[in-house]
């Protein structure tokens, strides 16, 4: 299973233009940050400001029809023009987390669009989802974006038409970290 | 997030009565095996001669209306008169990860009967399931069960039914560990 620490610190390949609490508690400033995935065990750097692990796990709610139409339509990360980037850790309510599978599938699909939306700007916004719930850490999902200067402002419409779905209401936690390299 | 740890060595609450491995590796022998749930890290006992860790997280399949039934059906841990109890850590093949949630969740539910072929069993075998696929150990789930001297046949007829489902021929490591208090 792949493993992955984000450390923000002094330096890293990506530099930090903001760190903004959007619901709950923030993450503390920091000028960089560095997105490091590993087969094993990570070490986190001494010198880490904050540090947030999360592993790539299998997918919980995209069924197959949906997982055949995003692989045709997404790009990977790493993309030369990607010189945005964004991680939205969220925590969502212990609510969110007592409902049945059909009933989060429901709310995450069926009423909230969020497949659906995050769909509409492929395959400008690449993304990759790390989960960390089950780590016991202090946010459930770990989300990544990358993006070119000029899908900037899609970006921006894709999180707030998110934030505005009744599977936001769940969030008790997220903080938007938007880089730059 | 309730953490687990099955702590197997010289001492412990349950005696161990065997340990068979019914696919793939098996695990050390010991005698006597501590469950210990906290809700923050668990440190583990020094002397232990293996030690599993587990989440008790939220419901992967579990609709709700299987849900509020098992509810009803179900009783908890800790009867008086369940002296036997079953750890059956197991891990599943990466073909079974791969598959999309509806692709599981037919396979577990439409095809396996899983949830039915446990329900049946009610209230006889309880039942508790810890996730550690994401915490990066040996398995995928620790499950344990407990019940009463006179339901021993009836477990083992209940571990026999789901390993001739098409859901097992997924899981490549299984272990069945048998207690006695």
């Amino acid at each position: 299973m792949t493993r992955v620490s984000f450390l923000a610190g002094a330096t890293g390949p990506w530099s930090i233009e903001r760190i903004e609490a959007i619901r709950g508690e923030t993450l503390a400033q920091a000028t960089a940050l560095a997105r490091v995935e590993s087969e094993g065990e990570i070490v986190p750097a001494g010198r880490a400001v904050w540090t947030l692990s999360g592993v790539r796990s299998h997918e919980r709610y995209l069924e197959r029809a949906e997982r055949e139409r995003l692989a045709r339509q997404q790009e990977d990360l790493g993309r030369p023009g990607s010189r945005r980037a964004a991680l939205i850790p969220i925590h969502k309510r212990p609510t969110w987390w007592q409902l049945a599978q059909d009933e989060r599938r429901e709310l995450f699909e069926g009423r909230s669009r969020h497949i659906a939306i995050g769909s509409s700007y492929l395959p400008a916004i690449a993304r990759r989802l790390y989960h960390s719930r089950d780590l016991g850490g202090p946010f459930d999902f770990l989300t990544w974006f990358e993006f070119a200067d000029e899908d900037a402002s899609a970006f921006d419409e894709l999180v707030g038409r998110l934030r505005e779905t009744e599977e936001w209401r769940y969030v008790d936690r997220e903080v938007d970290v938007r880089l730059r390299r």
